[in-house]
C-alpha cells in the first residue's frame, strides 16, 4: 500500500455519495483497498463490478477491522447505532467521518460512541444528484464542490489533516465550521427551500375552489421550481427533525419577508413591492 | 392577401411575446402583412432585419390602420392606454386581442374602452423565456404550449374563432376559462412560486448572524431553485398589483401549509412530516 494515503479505506453504505468518494479516490491513487459495506448484497455486488470496492462485508464489524479510515456514508439517523457497532472492531488510530446533512446532531450523538485512540472528524460535501444507489456513484461527483468539515476543540489536527487532504484529492474545496453555523447553512440554502417547495405543492395541489386539480395547468416553470419536492420523503423527515432548531429559525425568517411582501401587495405599496423584487433579484443575480 | 386567414396583422410591442407570434404565423401562412410598432426604434429595426415584421410605424395610431387583427403584447398596466389611444384609428370589425398575464384588470380596464364593430378577445399564451426583445423571439415558442382565452357573455363567436385558430396555428392547445378562473389558477402556478423565491432570497440573503453572506454558500439546488428571482422585478411588480386579490388568496394558502409544516416539525411529529413529504411528492410526480 506503500504511497498511498490511506492504505485501507471502509466504505459502509455505498450508494451515490460512498460510491462517489470510492471511485474518486481510487482514481486519484489516494487508497490502497476499498472494502464495502452495505445492507443490500445486489447493491454491493454492483459495487463491486462498476470498481468502487475491491471486496466487501456483510458484517460492519468486519468490514472495518484494519481500515485505516471508515466513511459513514449511511443516513444521519443510523449513525449512531452504526458506530455503537463497530466502536469495538475499529483499530487504534483509525480516522471515522462521515457525510450527514446535519451535523450538530451528529457530534452530539456519535462523539461519545468513539473509542479512545480514535479520531472522529464530522463532514458534509455538498454535492449529490437525485439518484442514488452505487450504480448511480461517479468520480467526478465532488470535482469543483465544498466539502464541509466541522471540527470542535477535541478534534485531532492530524486526522482533520487526512480528511481534508481525502476531499481535496477528489476535487472539493474544503471549508471548516463549527458545527451549529453549518447546521444553519444549510437550513438556509437546503433545507428551507425544500420545505418551501414541499409546501407549495401541498398548496396548489389542495387547492379545491374549482372541480379539478389546478396542478394540471402547471407549466415547465412550475415543474423546474418544485423539482426539488420530489425528493425522497424518508430522507426530508429526518432531516427536518435532525435539524429541528435551526430549521425552524429559517422558516420563521422566511415568514418575516412572505408576510412582508403580502402587507405590501394588500396595500399595493408600488414602491416597497419594486424594491422586495429588485433586492431579490440583486442577491440572486450576485450568486450566479 | 388571398389564402391568409389574417390579412393584416399590427402587433404593438415586437419583443419575446409579440415577436415569436409574428414570426410563427408568418411561417404557417396564416397572416399576409405584420405590421410592428413599438418604443424603441432599433428592437424595431431588429425586428424588421429578422424577418419577424415586414414594417413598422412609431405611432400607434398609424399603424393599427387597416389591420384585422391586432395583437397586444406590451406590459399589463399599459394596455388600457393603449386601447384608449389607437380605438379612434381601429376598422369597422377589427379583433384586437393581448397576451398579457393577469386577465380580470384587462377586461374590466379595457373592455368599456374599445368602439362598437370591434372585437375584444382577452388571451394568455403560457410561454415564455428569460430572455426579452425582438432578438429573443422565435417561431417555436408556443409549439406545444397552452393558450387561455377567457370570453364572456358579450363575446363575438366569430372574433373568438379567428383567434382560437391563430393560437393553435403556432402550435398552441387553446382553452377557454372565466378569466377569474384564469386569474385564480396563474396566481397559483405561477405568481406564487414567485413570490415564494423573491421571500426565500430575501430571507436568506438578509439572515445577518454571521458576519458574512450566507447565499455565499449555496450550491446549485439553491440557484436551480431560486432562479424565477432573477425575474424583471417592473413586470412583477406590476403583475403583484392587477392580481393582487387571487394571489393573496393563494398566499394564504400557502402559509396554511407551512405553517402546517412548521407545526409538525416543531412537535417532532414523524408520522405527519412523512405523509407531508410524501403527499407533495405524489403530487409533484403525477405532473411530471
Amino acid at each position: 500500500m506503500k504511497g498511498h494515503r490511506i492504505g485501507r479505506l471502509t466504505v459502509i453504505g455505498v450508494g451515490l455519495i460512498g460510491g462517489s468518494l470510492g471511485l474518486a479516490l481510487k482514481e486519484a491513487g489516494f487508497v490502497g483497498e476499498v472494502v464495502g459495506c452495505g445492507r443490500g448484497k445486489p447493491n454491493l455486488e454492483a459495487a463491486l463490478r462498476l470498481g468502487i470496492i475491491d471486496r466487501y462485508e456483510r458484517d460492519p464489524q468486519k468490514a472495518v477491522l484494519g481500515a485505516d479510515l471508515v466513511f459513514l456514508a449511511t443516513p444521519v439517523r443510523t449513525l449512531a447505532d452504526l458506530v455503537r457497532e463497530i466502536a469495538p472492531a475499529l483499530k487504534d488510530g483509525a480516522i471515522l467521518t462521515d457525510g450527514g446533512s446535519v451535523k450538530g446532531s451528529v457530534l452530539r450523538e456519535v462523539s461519545p460512541l468513539v473509542p479512545a485512540g480514535v479520531h472522529f472528524i464530522a463532514g458534509h460535501p455538498i454535492a449529490g444528484t437525485e439518484n442514488s444507489g452505487a450504480e448511480a456513484a461517479f468520480s467526478t461527483l465532488y470535482q469543483g464542490k465544498r466539502c464541509i468539515l466541522t471540527p470542535n476543540t477535541q478534534t485531532d489536527a492530524g486526522a482533520l489533516e487526512v480528511v481534508s487532504a481525502m476531499w481535496r484529492a477528489v476535487g472539493s474545496e474544503v471549508i471548516c465550521m463549527p458545527a451549529e453555523k453549518h447546521d444553519r447553512v444549510l437550513a438556509a440554502i437546503s433545507h428551507l427551500p425544500h420545505m418551501v417547495a414541499y409546501s407549495l405543492v401541498n398548496a396548489v395541489g389542495s387547492y379545491d375552489h374549482y372541480e379539478e386539480n389546478i396542478l394540471e395547468y402547471s407549466a415547465g416553470g412550475f415543474r423546474d421550481f418544485t423539482r426539488i419536492a420530489s425528493s425522497d420523503p424518508t430522507m426530508w423527515r429526518d432531516i427536518a427533525l435532525t435539524n429541528q432548531v435551526a430549521l425552524l429559525e429559517m422558516m420563521d425568517q422566511f415568514q418575516l419577508f412572505f408576510d412582508e411582501l403580502k402587507e405590501d401587495i394588500r396595500k399595493g405599496d408600488i414602491d416597497r413591492l419594486c424594491e422586495f423584487f429588485l433586492r431579490s433579484k440583486q442577491l440572486r443575480d450576485a450568486i450566479l
